[in-house]
């Protein structure tokens, strides 16, 4: 079996976001990579998360064919390759259809930062994407999200905000392993429901200045996998 | 003990509510179907969950007539009994006053389609029937409660849209079996929980495109008892 | 021990307000009477739910004296004495701070009724008691409580409507037995969760018509201490 | 191993926020304070809570300079300081980021005394603290956000209110040990939860009357460690 310690640690990556109350039965899908090999390891398609072995994780080149396994990737999959191809620094990707953070995507607005919790993860808005034209859905749904959510990201840097809203969707969350792409998801999931009980008390409340933001994660982080360690603990 | 397996799927059809945290004490009831011998197989009334066996499960022709059970049948079968008249190729129907689900219920609005999550299982709105008169509550509430279902469904496909809103009491689904008709109760949850979320983030949200739906289960699978697989997993 | 029966189901209705979820630390207190004897049995204050045991519920009389124990009756023992002599029918008492009939209580909003979840239970509005005054917080604030809620049922009857929110503080409910009373308020905190949903979603939502309400318990059920059973199972 | 007993209730109030789900990850710190020896013991940095012993709790002098454990102390360490220093009578602080009180100091509101849960604990308002400014962020920003809190309480006493919204951050809490200052956190998390329910029920609540609010502790009982004991219950 090939790339055993990425199976392992992208099996866990996909059990944290059970751990944390964020999928319904099947919903949701982590992958990792390892750049070195120029492979992907993801989620299988239509496995319980309580039957989920190491050895179902799904393992396919950039280009999504498959390398290794009896199963089938995550419908998902050419959404998370955009973004490995389009932030070669990333070394994971989270995918959840998590309840506040999948309202804020279907209200269509982005969530404003609106304290320290959400500003030592995400540096201003966590920004929601176009939604797709007819023409995008129709054809190559899953690999056209991944465009849109690059085309955000020509205006800002995927390191300062390590996730986004998909219109009409959901998030996605990336990080500099599959596990931090994963804890991202779960914070991201915190914040939105702060941030829906604060929209909640004063319809307009006001981001906080930037002063206030956590320090980005620095480039060579991202390059070394570098797990960011929580700032207010 | 006659149609043993089916019993023992509506009891787990009616337990799955439970595990995923839908039903208050007694409340809630699943029913399955063996159009075969056209017989009904549903969840007994005053037995606490925690308590029932297959064998507790009653059975009833299309009358409502008991066929065998020692226990009365769910006060809420006569509705049941209208749906698999009316919609003869489902396999199993489910009601619950899950919290989310009951307040769209209540409020009498239709639940808009705000996302993929909806999309994947529930083609457009989610409808409200119309309150019954003062005579359909007085006589037969419960087969009236049926009737007013089917109302909404004259328009409507009930494939594309397999539950319904009863006007300030609750959501009825139905499915290809007990289990989907369960499983289609707990979606319905998440996607009242979301879109109440998404209405409290913007009052003026708007529904997804048509494009964006997920396909219909076409008309055989409802025929031949298949299981629809999450879209998004 | 006298009354070994009646303080083991009134420790039973207290523990039942904690395995629901309706109290945070020792908040909350059941109480049930001995019409018989007399003598009502209440939880303790001071003692944590997981230490409580059947010797630690206080006998006292209608009066508030100390008849058996050796520990102080909850704060809250005058309410539920007011309860006990103005409907002598009732069988138990429970009060607790659930957070959304305390909402409820606080916004000093009678619960209105949405749809048949309440209606089965609770016949129209939960209503809310007047302020106390200066005075009567001042002097005897707990037996003064239990004036302001039989003041509101000068108009309504206690069998119709089995619980009452106290402005500014919280909800109390009764029923034929303390078992009866905490079920009551289990269902009650269920009520207002669903009715603060509705409003969220249509602010202007309309009560269902009396025609759906539920048949009250008829007034002999009371004075036999007959449990009423779910309708809508 | 110093102040052995400090320790090990510093651990356990640390861990009662992650009972009460106060907590995500490693969010939030309680600390402790032995005025006799002039040190505080304190959550370490980077230790989850499930692996957390009474020798990982750091202890520092109130300077903040390391006196015994190999750990680095909370990142919060300066604030908790500044309320010792300010606050002498006060036995241990806790700072969480817990969602309702997050968010009413995200919505940089004061949480107004809606009803008597709140009452019995913080009388009136749970104050909002200024936004810090530029400078005040720059440097030392754990200190200035100790002194933005003591400014608050130049115009209230500590005793009567153990609690404070920081804009933008999250709450501070206080108490005569670091067991009561969890304790008022739990309670804080409570109340803000119950203060939004209400305002979505009704925008315009109206705080409740002086009268009803319970007695402050008296001043003597903060000098000598004692706890208040639950006034409803």
């Amino acid at each position: 079996m090939r790339l055993k310690s990425l199976r392992e640690e992208v099996l866990d990556a996909n059990l944290e976001l059970v751990r944390r109350g964020l999928v319904l039965y099947t919903f949701g899908n982590v992958s990792g990579i390892s750049t070195e090999h120029g492979l992907v390891a993801i989620k299988p398609s239509g496995v319980p998360y309580e039957k989920m072995t190491a050895s179902d994780i799904v393992i396919t080149n950039l280009d999504g064919n498959l390398i290794e396994g009896d199963l089938r990737p995550s419908s998902d999959l050419a959404t998370h390759l955009e973004l490995y191809k389009k932030f070669p620094q990333i070394g994971g990707v989270a995918h959840t259809h998590s309840e506040f953070a999948t309202a804020w995507a279907q209200a269509r607005r982005p969530i404003p930062c609106f304290g320290t919790t959400h500003a030592d993860y995400f540096h201003g808005d966590v920004p929601v994407t176009a939604c797709l034209s007819e023409d995008e859905i129709a054809s190559d749904y899953e690999k056209n999200t991944g465009i849109v959510i690059c085309r955000v990201f020509e205006k800002l840097r995927f390191e300062d905000v390590p996730g986004v809203l998909v219109a009409g969707h959901g998030p996605f969350c990336w990080g500099t392993s599959a596990a931090d792409a994963a804890h991202h998801a779960v914070i991201l999931e915190a914040v939105a429901r702060m941030a829906y009980y604060t929209v909640g008390i004063s319809a307009n409340a006001e981001p906080i200045s930037n002063a206030l933001h956590g320090k980005a994660l620095p480039p060579e982080a991202w390059t070394h996998g570098l797990l960011r360690t929580g700032n207010r603990e």
